[in-house]
């Protein structure tokens, strides 16, 4: 058990790294050649242009305005200052869904940090205090009972002379824990009673935020302009038939079946190796490109030439503007050529299509009702957004499906109690020995005592932190076998794995020392009240342990979050070595969306460790509601400036968030109900089992009353909809508008769908070279800003002439 | 443990006691005076009447023509003659599903048996089984598996010496048992191997039942005639409006969201207070029927005379029929004035109506939708049939809904784990000294020797008897008050909680002795992996217990279950004591529905001890399997002649029934993993362990399969029988036919629904006196066959008279 001054020392060492990381990236931020790694967003929105284009060399690439360096923190209230409503528009529900998340976990656990602190007398601290209670005004409904919490547990807690009397080492954090009560004390009551009081806040917080997220979510779909998605549903298992296709099968199905709305249909087609073709013949374009471009800056005196071997390295040398002109058109007979093949043999067409229909509520309708006696044939949902459709998956028959599944399931049971084993395996390869044999050139430089003891040092924790990176591509990877056909249901299943990973192998691994196959193994061969005994009783001795993974994992992290080192290196390098393009640089910035899949299972983590230590050892919980009210700041800039999300789900992901919340809030009843058995209180498991019930049964509460908000599209909803339609716009041909909206994206031109008006993809831009009227304007504060609609023009029209070759 | 010689005695024993009720109840059965006892399906189906209008005097009550005796088994093959789809006709399809549960049983452990017996060399039983054969030819596919499964067990637990070689007690059965195994031993394989060919054999034939069992349905719904709730929704929690009456409101919503599919609604009205009226009325009526019937029959010479008190003893007499003409009359005035008061005021109007559509398809679409914003409201479901609706229940809010779910959560747990107690707390109460100090003038009876020993001996067993007989009520009002809108929801869920109950305090109890909470406090003290082993361990020795427990229960119970006893006994006393009117005769011959929420968690009871005891002790099968085949023919016979469905699920219990064999077969895997590791043949676990995940992956599979055709309708069924209800009908006037099919059944003059053709309710008769036209006939052998078609007529005309007043 740690002493404070080593949580002091620990915090200190924390805190500075954490604002070394912001002063880092308020330096970074603010030279212009770092300004596509953290303003992407406002790029990628066309509301910004390169700031390469203006002004002195030098200022091309430096921040030479020294007193912008003065404002270095002045990001922070920008971040902030962005209305909801607006961010909305911006960035979409998702993204500040996501952000509710720890404003959720910042509102539940603050009031007791607060009022922790004002029975510590740190007023200090109150100011600071004062600025988050801006952030979340409705905050103050909660300081009347975190004050009587704190008011009742720390002195309770610290009052006591336990460890004092006892042998035993201990710290000032533990006066404060549950360690400091007499064993079979009636004391524990106040604990009991503050079990029930945490569990009766945080789901009256839940129910609070379902609601208000369940009506941002009706009210977002209500207000959101016309989708294709909306008319559409995705309809799977297409039954075989002898004398049909399924392109006349589909259609005549549903004229029969609904026959007023039935519209029209898209058959899916089975396009991997025209996607290959297309990609390729992407690349040659680019190179095409980059060579005119060449030519054109050296005034056209030169013609640039190549050779024609693998990577330009040997070979015939030729003219590369010819070469590449003439392989790009090979390679777009090919295209025509496959593209033919594939839309007149049937055997490319796959047995799922999407079906259109006249009206909002005929789709509603179809896609929530039964099609068919056989229930494993004709199955109809939602049709996910165009540019969120997982093409790959749409034809994986039923019995497959089912199939799939199992195997995924008992694979991600090895993976989560096994992984250890091979990894031991290549750690046991992987020393000094293997190497020299494997090269033995490297026998001499291995021999220096220097390099050999860093290799012995490092190697053994390598192939550990390469699995623990790469695990998230793992459990993606498992979700898109199991047959997602959508990218935001693969995102939240991976989500789901990596909490579950990470509750057994962090959570319960950092409790009880041992590999999680260890674990299983114990509790198997424990009695069912003992397991939450075990766990419960070493809870209070990690908590200096947890503490100062908070620090790291969290606080540093999401200060290395906001710098975002790699993507800066990474920017830089393909900057330097590969960009050739006006394309390429649009690439290299790519920010990709914010990482749900592990994003939110670590702040899952935290809401655990929060609800688990609430009646322990409180004073974790500051740190806890440090990293929500930090990484609630830093993400917000996040979403604001850099993360460009590849598809919108409307907040799709809530339930799932709400379920682990009320999982880790079991839990940690559970742990205290193990804790206080073995401190002798053996009269609080009666009271204290009251409160897992009521929790389930709160639970299911909720799921029947705001979860069909989330699965299902009520009538009322798009018959409103359509008549509001009818009347503003009578002469609308829905079907034009729906006509290409759901073909596989290597028949259109375009990469992505940009039908909505926030969706303006990455790789592909407006074709009309007019700048879209907006509302909107940058809100950072940097030198380029001035130059904005003016350049963004000039970027429009280099990109116009791009994509309309 | 039993010896062979023991269980032969039991056997002996019960199948005499069986044989007797069979005889008893052949000899009974064509006694005239018992007709309406055995019969009752076909009086109320109208083809067959009172069998006292002709003959001699003594015929009219006992069956003089002896050549019928000799015939008294030809019931069974008469019970098996009528043809399924026939008996579909003639009985619904959920009591031909419901003996589609025994057939399943008995053909999934029969092969077994068979094979069991070849083995012992017992031939003489094989005529036997070619009976049984040829009621369920399919049979003929499984026997190859089974001699592989005997073939290979029963040799290998016989030839070993294990018993003979230790100092226990054994008898033959347990030589047959895989007690005589010796521990560690690799003939373990041969119980894994086995257990593994049951898993997969039971799977193929629920499977295969599931599918037979789905096409049925899907049949009978396709065939059915028209029927209101084929066209209506119930839409429950309207929301209150300060605007508009509830019938205003659901008028708009519907009119506003269904706009071409909206036909007409009913609202549904608080009628407690005018049902209690009416049944008020309908006595009087009936005494005014009976004196007026008294006063013909004595030709008209004297009119009756009755006293006005309490039950007629005191008071004025007064002339009977003038008096309850009047007191009729005051009633049908006060009745009138409730119903004006109930339509005229809102405040009877419930949040709840049934809602009709022009179209199936529309009233399809309407039931799998999703309505308004807020789930909460506005839920539809389908509207059960009229005679299916519970319509005490259909007013409950959500919120209260919830909350009654977990009260009744709770209370089922405490009745499960706890029922002993209060039972204990009788049977302290009920002893002699408390009879004599509550009733003193019993004192010198209770003196004597012989009474008061009877008393002691019989006391204490009486209270728990009681309990155990009025439990399904109790569960039928856990049920009612949870809030299910229909009689079939409440039967199918008292089953499920009826079958916990049997697993925890019969099964269980059974093998543990001690009551459920001292089975529950050891297992929270248990670890995961010793608890099947503790199980598992006493499996083996109960295996006799369990085996008089089947020929107690269920031979005995069978046997006792066609006899009819109890209804027997009370139709002969309400004859002779309450019968006034005929209108009292029906209803004291009324003989109820199937029991279904008693019978299926016995059959359940049954596949569970099958499955458990398959691989430990196989002797036990030919018992069950008798069970089977009895329970089979003897429901057979009670639903072709006795039982009278109150309603018509179409199979709508399959899921559940198929569920809980599933559970059964997990149950049974786990529990011989727990025995074989006690076998020290550990290295079993991990083979035996993916058995379970097999099986509950494939009653996921199952479920995704087959269970929608049971929970949803699909639209390309509702759309084709819309279809062709257009062409062969175009003129119907669907509004005229759903006027009043949702009316609460005291604002009809019928007390049911007499809208399909097979569901003459059984107090309520045809108002046209012409008999309706059938292809059916009574095929039971009775000497009153000749007179139905003459004596049916003049019923009707009776009944006719009495309907019209």
């Amino acid at each position: 058990m740690a002493s404070s001054s080593e949580i002091g020392l620990a915090a200190t060492i924390n805190i500075l790294t954490a604002f070394a990381f912001l002063v880092a990236f308020a330096i970074l931020r603010i030279q212009p050649i770092n300004d596509r790694v953290y303003f992407p967003k406002w790029y990628l929105r066309g509301l910004r242009s390169n700031p390469l284009q203006s002004g002195a060399f030098v200022q091309k690439f430096v921040n030479l305005d020294f007193r912008s360096y003065l404002k270095f923190l002045n990001w922070m209230p920008a971040a902030l200052r962005m209305p909801e409503p607006e961010l909305i528009d911006h960035a979409g529900l998702d993204s500040v869904l996501y952000l509710r998340i720890y404003l959720t976990g910042y509102s539940s656990t603050s009031p007791y940090f607060v009022y922790n602190f004002y029975q510590m007398q740190l007023r200090i601290l109150i100011s600071v205090l004062d600025l988050l209670f801006i952030i979340d005004i409705r905050l103050k409904i909660f300081v009347p009972i975190a004050c009587l919490a704190f008011s009742v547990m720390v002195p309770v807690n610290f009052t006591n002379r336990t460890l004092e009397e006892s042998k035993l080492t201990y710290s000032d954090i533990d006066k404060l824990s549950i360690s400091n009560i007499p064993t079979g004390s009636n004391r524990f009551f106040t604990h009991i009673v503050m079990a029930y009081a945490f569990t009766f806040w945080t789901c009256y917080i839940l129910k609070r935020e379902y609601e208000i997220v369940a009506s941002m979510r009706l009210h977002f779909i209500a207000s959101e302009n016309r989708r294709p998605d909306q008319f559409t549903v995705l309809v799977r298992n297409v039954p075989p038939d002898p004398d049909e296709s399924v392109n006349e099968l589909v259609e005549h199905f549903f004229l029969v079946n609904h026959p007023d709305h039935y519209l029209s249909h898209q058959v899916v087609y089975d396009a991997n190796l025209l996607s290959d073709l297309v990609n390729e013949k992407k690349t040659k374009q680019n190179w095409l490109d980059y060579y005119q471009l060449k030519y054109n800056r050296n005034n056209q005196s030169k013609r640039p030439s190549v050779k024609t071997g693998y990577l330009g390295l040997w070979g015939k040398r030729v003219d590369a503007i010819d070469f590449y002109e003439s392989e790009v058109e090979k390679l777009s007979k090919k295209i025509f050529k496959e593209r033919e093949k594939i839309t007149q043999s049937s055997k490319h067409v796959m047995a799922a299509a999407f079906v259109s229909f006249k009206t909002r509520w005929g789709a509603a309708v179809c896609a929530q009702t039964e099609q068919s006696r056989n229930p494993t044939i004709w199955l109809t949902e939602w049709a996910p957004e165009p540019r969120d459709v997982y093409w790959d998956n749409l034809a994986i028959p039923f019995v497959s499906l089912t199939i799939r599944r199992l195997v995924i399931a008992v694979a991600f049971f090895f993976l989560t109690f096994f992984f250890m084993i091979p990894i031991a395996f290549v750690q046991s390869l992987a020393n000094i020995d293997g190497i020299v044999k494997a090269a033995p050139f490297l026998h001499d430089l291995l021999e220096l005592e220097f390099i050999k003891s860093l290799i012995q040092g490092v190697l053994p924790g390598i192939a550990l932190k390469i699995f623990l990176i790469v695990l998230p591509s793992i459990l993606m990877m498992m979700s898109k076998f199991e047959g997602f056909t959508s990218i935001s249901a693969l995102e939240r299943r991976s989500a789901t794995r990596y909490y579950i990973f990470q509750f057994i192998n962090v959570f319960l691994g950092s409790i009880i020392t041992g590999t999680a196959f260890q674990q299983l193994n114990t509790f198997i061969h424990q009695s069912a009240n003992t397991i939450p005994a075990t766990i419960g009783a070493s809870i209070p001795m990690k908590a200096t342990f947890f503490i100062t993974y908070i620090m790291v994992d969290g606080w540093a992290g999401v200060a290395g979050e906001i710098l975002r080192l790699k993507p800066l290196i990474f920017y830089h390098l393909k900057n330097f070595l590969l960009v050739k393009t006006e394309k390429d640089r649009e690439e290299a910035m790519n920010p990709g969306s914010l990482p749900f899949n592990t994003g939110e299972p670590q702040i899952q983590l935290y809401y655990l460790l929060g609800l688990v230590y609430a009646s322990v050892t409180p004073i974790l919980l500051p740190f806890i509601v440090v990293f929500f009210a930090l990484a609630y700041v830093v993400y917000r800039h996040q979403i604001i400036n850099v993360y460009n999300q590849q598809y919108e789900s409307a907040g799709a992901f809530w339930p799932d968030v709400h379920g682990r919340i009320i999982t880790a809030l079991v839990v940690s009843q559970l742990l205290l109900m193990g804790l206080l058995s073995t401190k002798e209180a053996a009269q609080s498991t009666p009271l204290l089992i009251v409160l897992p019930v009521l929790t389930l049964w709160f639970h299911r509460f909720c799921k029947g009353r705001f979860e069909p908000a989330f699965v299902r599209y009520p009538l009322q909803e798009a018959m409103m909809k359509d008549t509001l339609e009818r009347a503003r716009e009578p002469s609308l041909n829905v079907k034009d508008y729906l006509q290409d909206a759901y073909v596989h994206p290597v028949f259109s031109n375009k990469d992505r769908w940009d039908g909505s008006d926030d969706g303006v993809s990455d790789d592909e831009w407006p074709k009309e070279p007019a700048l879209v009227p907006t509302k909107r304007e940058s809100r950072v504060n940097t030198p380029v800003r001035s130059q904005r609609s003016e350049s963004s023009r000039t970027l429009l029209c280099v990109t116009d002439e791009r994509s309309c070759p």
